[in-house]
């Protein structure tokens, strides 16, 4: 019948890493364009990791996929139908067409492509959004500088090529992470990666960080968080200070069940800043006392008004201060713990 | 002898929390100022969880205090000789003298302080670095608005008392977190919190949770870090999209003997965070499709020169898409992931 299409739609929501059976292979008639709406032939149709976090039921920054929904992807495809002036059959264009052989969407939610500007599936890699989210992550959020090192997981995939390509090409030196040793001179001969670390070659985060070490001699100012996990855990402590971590994703999570007081709670907590789009800074004060005489005009007066509230709580003598010390530390002192020494 | 001083040196560094036998009570002549130097009696001195970090001979923000050097801190007192024009005997200074009933230090390292202004202990507290650090951190990194909701632990120390009073007067619902029901108490009696959680009365960090998820009807809009720990990982979880997280300190784990693979390897990995002045910041690319046009523009040429290599992985058929799906997560692909429907 050519007037039926393809769709994979969520049959069941997974419970760890995706079994065949929570999808569903159907058919079903090709949909007739309403006004200003598209027709698309889907030729091609990404796959990102993503796409795992709309199979669960829970809160995300995006809705999930009901059960029986198609399952949502980003395609391109030819235009066969159009009730738009915007779109003529034969057009190529780029939309949410779903895990589907055809979509038929409103004119202003397609983005038409040049097919003379290189191969089309680059709207759904390097020039799309998995492209867009390394270049914006790396620049914006992790500032790069030259002569500084970065390292990125997931080192081949199209968010961390794009990342370790940008960063390279601004004079940083680049440590790529991936899974086994063909993936690593992928990244080192094909991206340009100074060095690429197989993570699968090493049992612990420590084993890892040891090997990840030794590639970054001068440390790490920029860790583009895209896998989470063993990976972050091996990564944190080698972090310079004034890091930045850009956090887009964090793939090793994402398969994780619910288990909040073992082991694994560590990536389940560490998703919400990806999932909550999180700024967490570290901070210490002494690299900020330009800002004390601000401070100092604003809350002076409001402590001498009584407008802030002050609570001391006083030791008596210099020889009382390391048991003071002790009792701040486990919480037993009230307010700003001093010690009276005349 | 009236030219002997005392201090308190560290006699050795200690193992999870202090004890007394790592502090030794000492005596010792009193220093004679050099050109350019004062010489202070300390009045009071400040005790803060940071020096904790001081005892241990591991790589922070700061040297390490050495084994039988003085432990660090600063103090109010009055000078009794000056050989700097900028003070005289009678002065009352803040510096940082030590644990010590003296101190000569540079005359540029010391800040006069005028009693008509207060009680001078506020130097060591709601005016000094305590005060500074909580009043920074919520300005600067915290991105206080009305109507949000604040959240802060410690909420009676001397940085949880200014950020909840700066960000009450700021308009934000304050709920503090505080060890039990007399600190809870004063919270809010004399900090002017909405509600205080006593996080003693809960065993595990998802019981917390409950606790102040009750009180945070709209969620938390920014959590102040100052202890990490179970209260961090009961709070990260109730966290709205773009909160902020300024991160001064973490006091539950200063104490933490290295724990690299247990569970009590989060706070460890945390204090990272604060150590190394880290920038953290979760994003969701679909907030900054502004920026897309200036990414084509960018990178859409340095592909087409093939300065951006590009690496595809291309499934075929719309049947295939599961599998290919499954094997994505589990870093089986190769590049990006694409299937190809025609």
């Amino acid at each position: 019948m050519p007037d039926q299409m393809q769709r994979i739609a969520l049959a069941s929501r997974p419970f760890g890493v995706p079994k065949p059976e929570n999808f569903s292979f159907e058919s079903m008639a090709i949909p007739t364009p309403g006004d200003g709406e598209v027709l698309v032939r889907v030729h091609y149709m990404s796959l990102d990791p993503y796409m795992r976090g709309r199979m669960d039921d829970a809160k995300s920054y995006a809705a999930p996929v009901p059960i029986g929904g198609t399952m949502e992807a980003g395609g391109v495809g030819e235009v066969i139908a159009s009730n738009s002036p915007a779109f003529r059959p034969g057009d190529i264009a780029f939309g949410m067409f779903g895990w589907a052989s055809h979509g038929c969407l409103p004119a202003s939610e397609l983005r038409k492509l040049d097919p003379a500007h290189g191969p089309i599936t680059a709207a759904l890699g390097v020039l799309g959004m998995p492209g867009f989210t390394g270049w914006y992550g790396l620049t914006e959020l992790g500032r790069p500088k030259a002569g500084e090192t970065l390292v990125v997981a997931a080192a081949t995939g199209p968010v961390g090529s794009m990342v370790g390509q940008v960063a390279r090409q601004a004079g940083l030196r680049t440590v790529g992470i991936a899974g086994g040793a063909e993936k690593c001179a992928l990244a080192v001969d094909m991206f340009g990666f100074d060095a690429c670390v197989d993570h699968r070659a090493f049992e612990t985060a420590s084993e890892l960080r040891k090997a990840i070490a030794a590639e970054c001699p001068k440390g790490i100012d920029i860790y583009f968080e895209n896998v989470g996990g063993k990976v972050f855990e091996a990564v944190l402590p080698l972090m310079n200070t004034f890091g930045r971590i850009p956090v887009c994703g964090m793939i090793s999570g994402y398969n994780l069940t619910e288990a909040p007081s073992g082991p694994d709670r560590l990536p389940m907590l560490w998703r919400s800043v990806l999932i909550k789009h999180l700024s967490i800074n570290g901070f210490i004060i002494s690299n900020h006392f330009d800002r004390y005489p601000e401070f100092l005009a604003t809350i002076g007066p409001k402590v001498a008004s009584g407008d802030i509230a002050v609570l001391e709580d006083i030791a008596e003598g210099l020889e009382n201060a390391p048991a003071a010390f002790i009792r701040l530390l486990t919480g037993g002192n009230r307010g700003k713990q001093i010690v009276k020494l005349i």
